[in-house]
C-alpha cells in the first residue's frame, strides 16, 4: 500500500511537477517594498516545499486549492539576476525547479512625472479608435472574432491603430492617453470593452502584444506625452483563469450563487445603512460575467498591487484610472491605492467614484476632512468631476438662469471646492465611455461644445476628453453603448471619411477640431490654468465670468449662454481686473477694451489673457 | 467767549442731562461672564463721564454720535442691588445720576434644560393664531392698527390667544412653542410677522407685555412645555428707534445706499467666490424695511448677545430660533453663540440656514469637521434638515421610486447623516412659515399627512410642526404669504368653526388632529426614538423600512409610498428584527406577526413596537 502510495506520488510528480504559471513573471530589484509574493501554479503544486538558495523566504502560504503555492521572499540586497527555487518534495528532494528574472530597475524609476492638471487626457477605446493591424484582429486562442458589422462586436482597432495616430493626438493638444483596458478579456461576445479580463498579465492579442503595449508608452514619451491605464480592480471576467480553478472560495464573493450589485454606493459610509445592503453593494457582483473580487483577502489584494505594480514599472505607465473605485472593499482599496502610491510616490490614480455630491466625491480623496470624520483615508490622489459632468449634461440648453439653472449650476458646482483635499487634481470632463455623448445631447451644436471645452480646459483640475468628440461625433447613451463607442472615422483602411486628416475631414468636423486643437495647445503652457486660484461671479443674466490667476498672469473667462447678445460693465470684477486695461481672446485674437462694457454674443465664449 | 461756552455747556446739561435710554434696561448679579456693557442713550450724553461708587469700570466708549455711551462695568463679586452711575461733567460735577439695578438669579439659572430630540416643537405666529385680548389689537403709539379684513394685515392675535390654548397644544402632544418673533415691529404696514423689529427689549404692546410674556413661559413650564424664542440677529427694522439716531455709521452695512442681499449663501465658504458677491450676500439687506446690522462691529455684537441673555434670563427661555443665521457676519455670529452657550451650556439654538446641500447645513453645526476645514466653527448647537424637507415637498406624489424618486430620496437625505456633529440635534420639519403648506401641496390627502407626519416623528432629530397642519390646515405659497399665515379657526371671538375643541371641529379637521395627536403624545417617553440609532433599508418599489433602536427597544417603520398595495418579506430585515416576533402598531394596535410577509396598503404606513 506504501509502495503504491509512493509509485503514484512519483508518477504524480513527474508527470505534473512544474509551474504552468509563475505571477508575476518577473519582477525587479530594489523596489521600495522588499517584499515580493510570487504565485507559482500547477497541478497538485502544493505538495511540494519551495526553497530558494541565498533568498530569504518569509512565508508559504497554500490555499485549500493544492494548485497554488503563494511565495513571499524579501528581496532587500538581492541584485538583479536569476533566482531558483526549487520545490521539494516530501523526502526533501527537488521534485522540480522554477527559475524566476529580478530585472535591474530603469534608473529613477520610482520618481515618476505622473499626469496632472498640467495635462489634458484623451480617452478611447482601442477597439473603436484604429485599426493599425488588420492581421491581429481575430485570435485563434480568444473566443470572440471580429466581426465590424456587430454593433456591439470587436471591431478591430489595437494598439498599433494608436500608434499610427499620434502625430493627430499631438496635433490636436492631448498629453495623455487613457485607454480602457487592454488585457485580455476572453468574454464570448461583448468583449471588446475590456472590463472583463481574462488575464491580467497580458495585453490581448487582438491589440497587440506587451511589447507593443512598452512600444505605445515610448512612442509617448518621445512627444512628452503619458500613458494612463485603465485598472480594474473589482471585478475580472469569468474567463479569467484564476476563476475557473480558484485558490479559494473566497478569492471572489460568493453569496452563494449570483448576487447583484444594488450599486448605491452611500452605503459605504452611510452611518445609518444595514449591514446587508452595503454588503450587497460592495460583495455584489457588477454583472454575472464579473466575478468580484474580495480585496479583504490579502492574497487578492498582493495579486492586484503586484500586478498593477509590475504594470507600472514595465510598461513605464505615467497613472492609473481605476474603475468602480468605490465598489471594491473600502479598506482593500485604500491598502492597494496607499501600496503603489508609497512605491511611486508621484503616480496619479483616478478613481471612477461615480456620485452625484460634492462631500461624497471628495470622501474618495487622499486625505479627505470627510472621510477623517471616519477614520478613513482612501490615498487616492484624482477623483472625477461627475456634478460638473451632470450640470454640463443640460445647463447649455437652459437659456435661462433662475436660481438654479443656467450657468447657476455650473457655477454651484465649484462652491464646494474647499470640500476637495486637492481640487486640482479631480479629473473634469463633458463625457466618457459610459455616458451620453455631448454632441447627441446638444445636437452638434458648435457654439455650445465650444463653451463647454472651454469650460473643462480652463476650471481647476485636470480635463479629460472622449475620443471622436473633437470631430464632432455623437452617440446616444439610451441607444445603447455601442452608440457612443463608436469607430472612429479614418480608423480602418477605406473608410470614407478619415477625420484623422485635415483633408479627410468634412468641413464640420474641421470646425471642431480646429477650435478643440487650438485651444488645448494653447493651455499647454499655462500655469495659470494648471495651478491658479480661481474667482469666479455670480452668473447674471445667465453670464459666467471667472478667473484663473497667479502672480504673473491672469486669465478671465466669459461665458454668455443666454440666448441673446449680453452687455454688461466690468465694474463688478475689479477685484480681478485691477490694473489690466485690455483682454486678447485666446481663440479669436480679438483685443477687448476692459474699461469699456463688453458684449457678448448668444451662446458664446472669450477667454481673455489679461495684459 | 469762553464764558458764553460753559454758559451753553451748562444750559445744555441743564436741559438734556439725562438718559432717555438704558440698555439692557436691568441685569443679575452671578453671570458667568462678569462683564456687563450699558448703553446710555441721550440728548448729548457722551460729553459726561461716567462714574458708579464701588464698581469697576473697565472702559467707557462713545462714538461719532455724542447721543450714546457704552460704560462696561465689571460686576465680578457685585450683589444684586442698586447701582448709580453719576455722570459727570467737564468740571468733575455731577451733571445727574441714573440708577441701574442687578437682580437677583433664579436658582440654577444658568442650568437650563433645552429643547431637544424629546420635544416636538410647535411653529406658530402669534397674529395669526388666537385673539386672547381683543383689546390690545390696536396701539395708540404704534403705525399699524388691526385689520383682519387684509390678508397682509394685523389680525389681533396675541399671547393671551396662546396662553388660553395650552390645554389645546397640551392634548396635541406638542412639547415647545417656537413662536415667530414678539417684539415690537413698528413698521407702518405688513407688520405682523415681526422680523423687522423696532425695540428689541419690549413685547409688541398689540401681543401683550413683557410681563405677558414672562406668564407665557410659566405657564408652558406648569404644564413641562418649553418655549422657544424666534431671536433676529441680522437686522432690525427701519423703524427701530436706534437705526433712526444710529451710534455710528457702521453700526448697520451701508453701500452707501440700499444694497440688497444676493441670497448665495454658499460665497461664505466659497474659496473661488469673489469678495464683491460674498460682501453682498453677507452685508446686502434683506429687503429695504430690514437694515442691515453689522456683528463684526464689537458694540452692536455685544448689544446683541446682551440682548439675548437678557430674554434668555428674563422669561426663562427654553431656547432660540436665530433667524437667517447663515446671512450674519460669520466670525460675528460664531461669536454670540458662543457667549449665549457659555453662559447657558444647554442651552438648544436652531439656526435657519436654509440651504439644499447637506455638507453645506452641516457646515453650520457646532464642531463641524466641514467648517473645521476653514477653520471655522460656529457654535451653533442645531440647524434644520432642509434638504428633508426639499424631497417631503414631492415624493409623496412619486408612485415609483426609480434611481432617485419616491422614498429613495428619503432615504438619500439620511445617508448623508455622518457629516452632521450631531444627527440628533436638526430640526426636520415638513413646512414652516416661509414654506408652501403640506396639506396645500398634498390636496389635504389625509394618508399622506400621516406618512409625512409619522416620518418627522419618527426619524433622528427634534420634530417641528407648523401650526394649523394638524387640523388640515392648507395655504399656497404661489398665492403670497398671507395664505400660508392664516388665522387658525376658532382662534377669534364669533369664528364659526372652532379647531381648538373637538365639538367644533370639522370631522376632517379631527381626522388630522386625532392621528397627530395619538403620534405625537406616543413619542413623548419613548427614547428610542428621541435619542436610538437608525438602520434603515434601500426602499424597495417605493417601501421604506427603518428601525430606531436601543439595546432596550426597537421600533420598526414601514411605509408604503406606491400607489399599489405592497406584500414583502421580512427576511431583509433580519438584522434588526432578531428575535423580536411581533410588531404593534402605534396607530391601528393592530400586530404583526414578523415571521410572515408583511402587506401594506397604498400610501401608508405603520410603526411597529417590536416584541
Amino acid at each position: 500500500m506504501k509502495k503504491i502510495f509512493y509509485l503514484l506520488l512519483f508518477s504524480c510528480a513527474f508527470t505534473f511537477a512544474q509551474a504552468n504559471r509563475v505571477e508575476p513573471p518577473f519582477w525587479w530589484s530594489g523596489m521600495h517594498n522588499p517584499e515580493l509574493q510570487i504565485m507559482f501554479y500547477g497541478k497538485n503544486i502544493a505538495q511540494y516545499q519551495p526553497v530558494c538558495d541565498g533568498v530569504v523566504i518569509n512565508n508559504v502560504i497554500k490555499t485549500e486549492n493544492p494548485n497554488y503555492v503563494f511565495v513571499t521572499i524579501d528581496t532587500k540586497g538581492l541584485p538583479s539576476g536569476e533566482l531558483v527555487f526549487d520545490f521539494k518534495n516530501i523526502k526533501n528532494k527537488t521534485a522540480f525547479s522554477q527559475k524566476y528574472m529580478l530585472k535591474e530597475r530603469k534608473e529613477e524609476a520610482s520618481q515618476k512625472n505622473s499626469f496632472d492638471a498640467s495635462d489634458v487626457i484623451y480617452l478611447l477605446m482601442p477597439d473603436r479608435f484604429a485599426n493599425g493591424n488588420p492581421d491581429n484582429d481575430t485570435s485563434k486562442e480568444l473566443n470572440e472574432k471580429a466581426d465590424r458589422s456587430q454593433p456591439n462586436g470587436r471591431h478591430g482597432g489595437d494598439i498599433e491603430g494608436i500608434i499610427k495616430n499620434l502625430d493627430y493626438l499631438e496635433e490636436l493638444g492631448v498629453t495623455a492617453i487613457w485607454s480602457t483596458p487592454l488585457c485580455e478579456d476572453n468574454d464570448k461576445g461583448y468583449s471588446y470593452h475590456g472590463y472583463a479580463q481574462s488575464d491580467v498579465y497580458r495585453i490581448d492579442p487582438r491589440y497587440g502584444s506587451n511589447e507593443d503595449y512598452v512600444r505605445l508608452s515610448s512612442e509617448l514619451k518621445k512627444r512628452d506625452m503619458k500613458l494612463i491605464m485603465d485598472y480594474v480592480t473589482n471585478h475580472w471576467g469569468a474567463e479569467h483563469w484564476m476563476y475557473k480553478d480558484l485558490p479559494s472560495y473566497n478569492w471572489i464573493h460568493q453569496f452563494p450563487g449570483y448576487s447583484q450589485s444594488n450599486y448605491r454606493m452611500t452605503t459605504q459610509f452611510d452611518p445609518n445603512a444595514s449591514q446587508t445592503d452595503a454588503r450587497q453593494c460592495m460583495d455584489g457582483w457588477f454583472v454575472p460575467s464579473m466575478p468580484d473580487l474580495d480585496q479583504s483577502n490579502p492574497l487578492v489584494l498582493n495579486y492586484l498591487t503586484q500586478n498593477a505594480i509590475w504594470w507600472i514599472e514595465y510598461a513605464d505607465l505615467d497613472g492609473f484610472r481605476v474603475d468602480t473605485y468605490s465598489y471594491n472593499d473600502k479598506e482593500g482599496i485604500a491598502k492597494w491605492t496607499k501600496a503603489i502610491t508609497d512605491e511611486y510616490p508621484d503616480f496619479n490614480i483616478v478613481g471612477e467614484v461615480w456620485m452625484h455630491d460634492q462631500a461624497q466625491m471628495a470622501y474618495w480623496q487622499k486625505d479627505s476632512k470627510i472621510a477623517a470624520i471616519q477614520s478613513y483615508n482612501s490615498y487616492l490622489p484624482s477623483v472625477m468631476d461627475f456634478t460638473l459632468h451632470d450640470a454640463i449634461g443640460g445647463v447649455f440648453n437652459e437659456d435661462h438662469s433662475g436660481w438654479d439653472a443656467g450657468m447657476q449650476r455650473v457655477y454651484d458646482n465649484f462652491t464646494n471646492d474647499f470640500l476637495y483635499p486637492n481640487v486640482n487634481s479631480i479629473l473634469v470632463f463633458m463625457e466618457n465611455h459610459d455616458t451620453g455623448r455631448f454632441n447627441e445631447i446638444y445636437k452638434g451644436d458648435l457654439n455650445k461644445y465650444k463653451m463647454a471645452l472651454t469650460l473643462i480646459a480652463t476650471v481647476r483640475g485636470i480635463p479629460q476628453i472622449y475620443y471622436g468628440s473633437e470631430i464632432g461625433m455623437a452617440g446616444d447613451k439610451g441607444k445603447g453603448d455601442a452608440d457612443i463607442r463608436r469607430d472612429f472615422p479614418g480608423g480602418w483602411n477605406g473608410d470614407s471619411n478619415n477625420a484623422f486628416t485635415k483633408s479627410g475631414r468634412t468641413a464640420q468636423q474641421q470646425q471642431f477640431f480646429e477650435f478643440t486643437s487650438k485651444m488645448l495647445n494653447w493651455r499647454k503652457n499655462k500655469d495659470v490654468i494648471h495651478n491658479g486660484k480661481t474667482t469666479h461671479y455670480l452668473p447674471d443674466n445667465n453670464v459666467y465670468v471667472y478667473f484663473r490667476h497667479n502672480t504673473k498672469e491672469s486669465v478671465m473667462v466669459v461665458m454668455n449662454n443666454s440666448s441673446e447678445t449680453r452687455t454688461f460693465s466690468t465694474a463688478r470684477f475689479t477685484e480681478n481686473i485691477k490694473n489690466y486695461t485690455t483682454g486678447t481672446d485666446v481663440i479669436t485674437g480679438k483685443k477687448v477694451n476692459l474699461a469699456n462694457e463688453i458684449s457678448m454674443e448668444p451662446k458664446s465664449v472669450m477667454v481673455l489673457e489679461l495684459k
